[in-house]
């Protein structure tokens, strides 16, 4: 089955809203096998509405319109579809009471123009609307389905799962399931990932297999499609498992964990307690891992020694190296891990210093960042980093490249 | 000028994410009275994107594409529009340095794909990539403009403000100018600013008045129309100046500001250094203030006393308070705002102390929280909060109400 969604709403051409709806809908329909060929935004506007359809009836099996329902005159999307399939509007009683029990349950006066939420296309068959007072509506018409939901997301996005997918499904003869699986990476740019994994790619029929990037971090979702759900799974895991045992190094996670979730995770596992000296990050990398729920058992805490002077009075740091060897520098990141972990009585303490850029520090280019980690018992490793971008760039990889090596040092 | 928005990624037709580049462009779009008729989204498929482009040939005098920029072999939003309109594609000597000056910084290897990058259509203009890699271009053919912009966000927006746009202008004889102005109010909730300014957003027409909620925050934006920029200038000024009468107060700053940001330009002009002691914000606070840059002339840095321990042995903290009164009490407040200020040596220190949550503290219910700020010579002010909301909002808000307050007591 194809399918393709029209947004209707002149709010959405005016950028005052983001079609959030499309992706709703998209990301459910792939799920139940239904294929998305386009999304198409038009105004409240009839003509452009009339060209989309008929567009849109050329190509797709199913027309999925999201917007358009309400009491106001703008709002002209069933009126439109009616017509271009050759039919009528007819007052639906079920829909007009429910209207009728809205406004007297609030206290509010119902006006004129609200009864027209309870027209529906003839011989439709009706969503219910458990949020709202529009109804949604689901017509074939020429061998085309057509399902018409409010532009809310709130009103849509149930109605759409409690009472529009199951009459898509029941349509379907046989579905074919999608199911997929995100892999997430760090410490590996995007095309030398692809270029490890690179006859996966070029082989990839199903599953298929699609690198994104975003934010220092590399994220491969597999898809595969398949009658059986356990079918689908087996093929996931078979490609999962080819692609790690080539950049398994990078890997960190799967779907919308964080790398600093998985640190807390980890931290948590192995009950080693962690404390932190920021400089560059300033704080980042504390406030990240604390906004994981119970880590007060393993973050002791930290100090964030933005200055020299909090560096050298709080933290200890030799007045020789600093004056000698900069705030940016190996040696400092290394009694920063020592001293912040030994001030907190922490397992692990990590520190980090650097330049966040725009302007040069000590001579030296932003970009450049040293990350020091002291483990109990064991030599504090410093690692040198070079790093280009924004200074909000900067700082969000170092905390990520901070989690990156603590997850190392604790496998 | 009519103009069309085509999204190009099958992630977005699978629902992996979300169209905000239709909302960003259209927004900045109608500034400066463009009018966009249609949003397409089509998937990396050579076919469907030529069928998009042909159909909007037909309809816009602009045709803004994002997305298919990359460097694998799914990218062909350039090749595509390259063969309808006739040309080809060469290397951009500046983009092919500026990639290879990436690798060369970041110390990664470069692989051949990444070459496919600085290709551009022949005969367009270049618009420099600030964020990345992949130029975008803007090229004329048979009356039509064609603008292609990169898909990341982080790198389509700066791109298309600072050199998109520009080259969009100058091709505009009269321009109808929507300025707008937006203003940010903290403190206040959204349905109780509105009913103070209800009359004035009432006889809204020329400018309008749109309210907007996020993150704790009202926005307003105020657009006006006008010929003349000067004299949309003056409507604006003249609504602006209306609503702060009622709720300046809570006002804080304009467009994308932060109020993080507008409390650094605070401590700046005033010559105030701080420092923070965070237990419930686990250090968000001072990340926030150093996104800041330059930002080491008034931060003095500051504690992650995450857990009891560091309260007492780094910051000081009475045992007597931790135990009679527990952590998350206006005393230990008080306590850690003044001892962290001395630790730094600072004009003001504030503390932060609270339930994050999910789960109770000290019989305490998520959302209590302690906020004091000691400012040399004065006495130590606590200011106790009661919030509703998730983990991650509670932090959030408790960071930007130490903004908020600090903003009030230097003002």
């Amino acid at each position: 089955m194809n399918a393709e969604i029209i947004a209707v709403g002149s709010e959405l051409l005016l950028g005052q809203i983001t079609n959030t709806n499309a992706r709703f809908l998209s990301q459910h329909l792939a799920e139940i096998g239904v294929n998305i060929y386009y999304h198409t935004v038009v105004g409240d506007n009839e003509a452009q509405l009339e060209d989309a359809v008929i567009l849109a009836q050329k190509r797709a099996d199913l027309i999925i319109f999201s917007g358009g329902l309400g009491p106001t005159k703008d709002d002209l999307t069933k009126e439109t579809i009616a017509r271009l399939i050759g039919t009528t509007l007819e007052y639906n009683e079920e829909a007009l009471q429910s209207i009728e029990a809205y406004f007297a349950k609030t206290g509010r006066i119902m006006t004129e123009n609200n009864k027209k939420q309870a027209l529906v296309i003839k011989d439709s068959i009706i969503l219910k609307n458990d949020n709202g007072m529009a109804p949604g509506m689901f017509a074939k018409a020429d061998g085309t389905y057509y399902m018409l939901l409010p532009g809310p997301p709130r009103e849509m996005q149930p109605m759409f799962l409690n009472y529009g997918r199951p009459e898509i499904l029941k349509t379907m003869e046989k579905v074919e399931r999608i199911e997929s699986r995100v892999l997430r990476f760090f410490g590996i740019g995007e095309s030398a990932l692809e270029t490890e994994i690179d006859d996966i790619l070029m082989k990839q029929a199903n599953p298929t297999i699609a690198p994104l990037a975003g934010d220092g971090e590399v994220i491969l979702r597999i898809t595969a499609k398949h009658e059986s759900p356990d079918e689908a799974f087996r093929l996931i895991q078979q490609a999962e498992e080819e692609i790690l045992e080539r950049v398994g190094a990078f890997f960190y996670g799967y779907e919308d964990t964080t790398i600093a979730a998985e640190l807390a995770a980890k931290l948590k596992e192995k009950q080693v307690t962690i404390a932190a000296a920021e400089s560059l990050t300033g704080g980042l990398f504390l406030g990240e891992l604390t906004a994981i729920p119970g880590t007060s058992a393993f973050v002791k805490g930290g100090v964030v020694c933005y200055t020299n002077e909090v560096k050298e009075q709080v933290l200890h740091v030799n007045k020789e190296t600093l004056d000698a060897r900069g705030a940016v520098s190996a040696e400092c990141a290394k009694e920063l891990a020592q001293n912040v972990r030994k001030l907190c009585d922490a397992h692990i303490g990590i520190s980090f210093t650097g330049v966040a850029g725009p302007d040069k520090l000590e001579g030296q280019e932003p970009g450049t960042v040293f990350l020091a980690i002291a483990f109990e018992g064991k030599e504090t490793i410093v690692h040198p980093l070079k790093m280009a971008g924004s200074r909000a760039g900067i700082r969000k990889r170092t905390v990520k490249y901070g989690c990156h090596y603590l997850l190392q040092l604790l496998d």
